[in-house]
């Protein structure tokens, strides 16, 4: 814990004070140093949260202080010629960058500490658009969505991340019909949002794929069908899941990052019309394992942000659906540990040792 | 050119008298034995044609002797799974299969010939479910597209491979839309088809790319409207293309099977949107030059067969269409040359120098 200087927010920035806050695998990777692209130090990471507005810069026309706001870590500023497509939600100027470390305004942080030999003020470096591991940040208004204030906070922030790119991935990407057959391979919380998307959406059958067999029971309690531990089936997954399912599953979901994986995701679909969408985050050079030849089998793969919502337009609706009943999201299914942000080490090894889906920091 | 002798139809089956044939790269790279899979010998090569049902098998219900039909290599059965899915034009049972060289029905051969040393008689193979380098070939009645006798079958013959897949890949597949850009890879038959399926739609923009630079006034003709020598712009392709189109196409077609114009093809659209259609057959084992966090920029990447047409429930109703005038295809611009079937070899030759499209052979 340290203190660290948040300066105000720039031109079309808003500072937030952080509520609730959590982990997510991406942190601890970055944390680890496990991806070049992200070994950018210091840096405040943390990208999963939700907040209220402090103040608002120069600009910011849709958000005002005291608004409940999410981060999200993929912007929408709504005047690129992508954020005025409907086929895509990678903003032209606020998209996901691992490498991207400062304020598009000016290229400089938010953040600074003392340095203690010099006495001089040091930049503290920014990650994904958001840095939550701390009391108060500084967002561009493009990653702050403001959300109805009646809905509960303590929940809400799973949008910022996990539950949004599951159960997006599942509704938008995939777009899953009633009755259809599901595998998740990886049953951490983005795999079991896709899960919950599959759910909410009448999958006849949902497959959970993992190595770890202990995950099976909560996977079960959000909506997990059937289970193939990988380690023990005696054969390739995808065998298994195209004896399963008659010829292979509808959709596949990567969320492990392994492609090898990535490899049994796709060809544990059906063939003429199979979808695997990829969530998982593939840190090594490795191509993809794939022959040309085998798109001619009518398997589809496709990747997806942030379960290609557009956070700014799409997401407030869902929270008002979410208040009011319409969509029923297991919130709490995910939330396996609560604690003081005092105690986030605690929470990083819990996630790193696979014994949590989610920690609920307060701050 | 040898006598062989044409069994009777089995069950399911039609014989039927070709009229027109030409050659496709497919048959030139089997004939040259370049792809393991097509070397069965000794066998009918030919898939491209036009003919007349001279008899038909037992069960055969939607045919009879004199209808005009068009050969399909991949065909649809109407009862499986496949066929009766909206998704996909691969049919279970007589779907396209590059080592199947017999009929489904007893897995034997209707051609043979006479062993000039035994007097036996030994069986000559099938390919790719058509064989119409012949006078007589034998079809599987789900593989015989029964097509409205009025139409010009010195043009039809060209839904039997090329234009349907060109065209449908761009109707179909990509489902171009009015004012959108479109980069076609490799200008043979098949991306001309490409390029005049995308004219069809008020594509804004086709950008024709090819080492051959000849190719380009055949291509303007077909509704190309910028070339790229790839050999010789002194950069990458998708550079020159991202430059043209403001960050890449909105489609990319490949149709030449090699391996880096894949990536070329797959990095020259849009990011957010792009989608990339592989029409090429890659015979190499070498895996897709992509990385699966590529994925992550919204570009999509598919593969078609026959243009995604169901051949037995779609092509007669286009047939139709090009007849009345509803559907206006440039048949004619595909037809550079024209001769009698005993002159096959030479148009093998013209088609290996790449100086024809299509070869018209008339039996």
């Amino acid at each position: 814990m340290e203190e660290v200087e948040v300066a105000p927010p720039g031109r079309l920035e808003v500072r937030v004070k952080v509520i609730f806050t959590s982990i997510c695998h991406t942190d601890l990777s970055a944390w680890k140093g496990e991806n070049e692209m992200q070994r950018k130090f210091p840096r405040i990471l943390g990208h999963e949260a939700v907040g209220v507005v402090e103040s608002v810069g120069e600009g910011v026309e849709d958000l005002v202080p005291g608004d409940h706001v999410v981060p999200i870590f993929t912007g929408e500023c709504r005047e690129c010629v992508y954020c005025k497509s409907d086929k895509t939600n990678l903003c032209g100027t606020y998209r996901v960058n691992p490498l991207k470390s400062t304020m598009v305004s000016d290229d400089g942080t938010r953040f600074s500490v003392v340095d203690r030999s010099s006495g001089e003020l040091r930049p503290v470096y920014h990650f994904l658009n958001t840095s939550t591991f701390t009391e108060y940040t500084v967002l561009d208004a493009a990653c702050a969505v403001k959300i109805n204030p009646k809905a509960p906070m303590e929940k809400m922030y799973l949008l910022s991340c996990g539950i949004s790119t599951g159960v997006g991935a599942a509704w938008n990407t995939a777009n899953i019909s009633k009755g259809s057959t599901v595998a998740v391979f990886g049953l951490g919380a983005v795999g079991l949002a896709v899960a919950e998307g599959a759910r909410l959406r009448g999958a006849a059958r949902i497959i959970g794929v993992d190595i770890n067999p202990e995950k099976f029971s909560k996977g079960k309690e959000m909506g997990v069908t059937d289970f193939i531990n990988s380690n023990a089936c005696g054969k390739p997954v995808h065998e298994v899941i195209r004896e399963m399912t008659d010829g292979g599953v509808d959709y596949s979901f990567e969320c492990t990052g392994i492609n090898a994986v990535l490899r049994e995701a796709f060809v544990s679909t059906h063939d003429g019309w199979g979808l695997t969408v990829v969530l998982g985050i593939h840190a090594t050079p490795k191509m993809m394992p794939l022959h040309p030849m085998e798109l001619f089998d009518g398997r589809l793969i496709t990747g997806c942000v942030f379960g290609d919502f557009k956070g700014k337009s799409q997401l407030p609706e869902l929270v008002d659906k979410c208040i009011n009943g319409e969509v029923n999201i297991n919130f709490d299914g995910f939330i396996t540990h609560k604690m003081p942000f005092s105690d986030i080490n605690k929470a990083f090894q819990l996630l790193e040792e696979g014994k949590s889906l989610r920690c609920l920091l307060n701050l």
